[in-house]
């Protein structure tokens, strides 16, 4: 077996996930507080447009690219947004942003690349970097500042090995919008950078910047599973420089073919719809967030800063254990919730927890009853 | 950039396949017989699934590994086809089985892996070995016994470095079975063996047998593209040696999440579907076979041994021409039908050309009678 899948590391909440389903399926009323994936459910239009897809018997390949035209609204999307110009053959449509990621760092390096990363971070990030046979590089990230990047703390990790850096705003777990000024001074490096720009539209305060303001040599992730609640129909995005296009096209023919023709219809409705289905999901979300900071504040949680995006708290849990999976898992199996360990994003992340609030405020009260009384019970 | 990846060679057909769609948005009339595509629709069990899938909100992340009563239907097909025990937990469910080959490349291959495979043969499995940091060894195939494999051929390029032997029964793109004998030789070379199984169930002459009949120590590739003409929706599945699956659902965690809850129900729909819709594709496709057979060879192409299975007519064109490529763009600039050439699945594949059957018996006589036309128009 290949040395670098063995030093790839599960993916925690998913270990998390997969017993709270498990203890579900034994009777147990599990509340998820753990997943990453909105509770909403795909807006009416995408829900239209994959039956119409179906009735216009639209089953079969599409270009390896993606369909032309989702391509361009997703260019629009781009003009719109943040007014930068993108064009249709920059973009790769794929099934959901994770094979993206893969295809850029398979694109990017070479045996022992390094690939700058914060710490913490999405868990999986390391992991694409590890499979692409390159070295993750960690910048530790401080609570105290609100987890922003510090500039100086990437500029010296730079070395004629590094491949690319990651950026990720709003920043899964702590929910972190990356400043302008960061933005224009990572653009600046000379170091290609990767944004992963899924949380884009769940921004709460402030505003989130794309890559594409400063600079093009850039790689854009994004999708539709987080902003239309299309986890389960994975469509995903890359958006590249040109020239890369070529090598990418390659790996899409080669690794994937296309994404799927009724996601794509769905994606392309999805960016067209005028309802206020994203308005409705970010000030249901903006609720649940205000609510659960409060909360936490009050059962001894500590967030020196909120989060201004995405739908997940990182709560430093210190008080309480030093363990953060230990802590997980005993809130699960003792209080029936599902939470996040913090080490599943860094050894910066140790003693946190993520709590999502993609659940409903009955649910999330309820789960913050429970492990309130758990904590105290343990007191 | 990584040097892997511009080492990957583009995906001829694809060339072919774009080429011949700018030419339909002139206005041109392109015959496809060039695609590995099914032409039908799929099954009306899987428009309905789909469609309550999404009625009944299934538009979430499903189990990494795929919903286990999808994998449970897998697993009884295959008991049901080969008499084999599979365990639902030896599945991973993935976006196309093109995906699944990644991983098992990535699984097996450390840098200078040696991957054994067929010379003709499907033109992406180099790309996945040298995206997977390996070295493709080539085994010749001789037209004149049918494109078989030959089992001292493989044996002799076994060496320390040999991580794993593709083999692919129907074969794309020759439509060849491979034999009781060799698949029980294969099996016993002490070498893991990635047995491609997406073209079982478009069988015409013989019986293709899973590698499963013989040994454990294999991964079956398989999907649902072909054998229900589900190509758009992107589902496929690997079926591997229980000791790698923590490895792979690793790998499947980090890297896709999931395949697509509304295609991973229309898999279940398919697989227990009681209609006609195979047997009837069986047959349409067994009519255009014999059809396209007589009228290549009266044509001038050698066809030693007709294709048992799969869609596919490789025909050799060396009458016409030494350069398979440059002969493929000639015909669908002149005679405006797309082919694919010979060459896109090895170098001894050069001087033949793959005719796809998965066209209507209408659209392959025309296509037929233009190809015929222009050739004799050169002469």
């Amino acid at each position: 077996m290949n040395p670098r899948v063995e030093e790839m590391t599960s993916f925690m909440v998913m270990d998390v996930l997969e017993r709270a389903n498990e203890m579900q399926r034994q009777g147990i009323d599990v509340i998820h507080l753990e997943v990453g994936e909105p509770d909403f459910d795909v807006p009416d239009v995408v829900n239209k447009a994959v039956k119409s897809a179906l009735d216009n018997h639209l089953t079969h390949y599409t270009h390896s690219l993606g369909d032309p035209e989702l391509r361009s609204e997703i260019a629009s999307l781009y003009k719109r947004e943040y007014n930068v110009d993108v064009d249709k053959d920059q973009i790769v449509v794929t099934t959901g942003s994770s094979p993206a990621i893969l295809f850029v760092m398979m694109l990017l390096c070479k045996v022992g690349s390094e690939v700058i990363l914060s710490n913490p971070g999405y868990a999986c990030y390391k992991n694409f970097v590890i499979g692409a046979q390159g070295t993750p590089v960690f910048v530790p990230l401080d609570s105290a500042n609100g987890f922003q990047y510090n500039i100086v703390d990437i500029r010296c990790r730079i070395t004629p090995k590094t491949a690319a850096i990651f950026i990720n705003s709003p920043m899964n777990p702590t929910g972190t919008i990356l400043s302008d000024s960061f933005m224009k001074e990572v653009a600046q490096l000379g170091v290609p950078v990767i944004s992963d720009e899924i949380y884009h539209g769940l921004v709460y305060e402030g505003k989130a910047h794309s890559i594409l303001e400063y600079t093009d040599n850039a790689f854009v992730l994004n999708g539709f599973s987080k902003r239309f609640a299309m986890t389960g129909l994975r469509l995903g995005y890359l958006i590249a420089p040109k020239r890369y296009m070529p090598a990418l096209q390659k790996m899409q023919q080669n690794f994937l073919i296309c994404a799927s023709s009724t996601a794509q219809q769905a994606g392309m409705a999805a960016l067209r719809d005028n309802s206020d289905y994203t308005a409705n999901m970010l000030n249901t979300y903006n609720e649940r967030r205000k609510y659960m900071l409060t909360r936490l504040r009050s059962m001894g949680f500590g967030i020196p800063t909120d989060p201004q995006g995405a739908f997940y708290i990182f709560a430093d849990a210190r008080q309480y254990t030093s363990d953060s999976l230990k802590f997980a898992f005993d809130v699960l199996e003792n209080a029936h919730v599902g939470i996040t360990p913090g080490v599943d994003f860094g050894t910066n992340g140790q003693g946190f927890v993520r709590f999502s609030y993609a659940n409903s405020i009955e649910r999330i009260k309820e789960g913050l009853d429970r492990i309130e009384n758990y904590l105290k019970s343990r007191a």
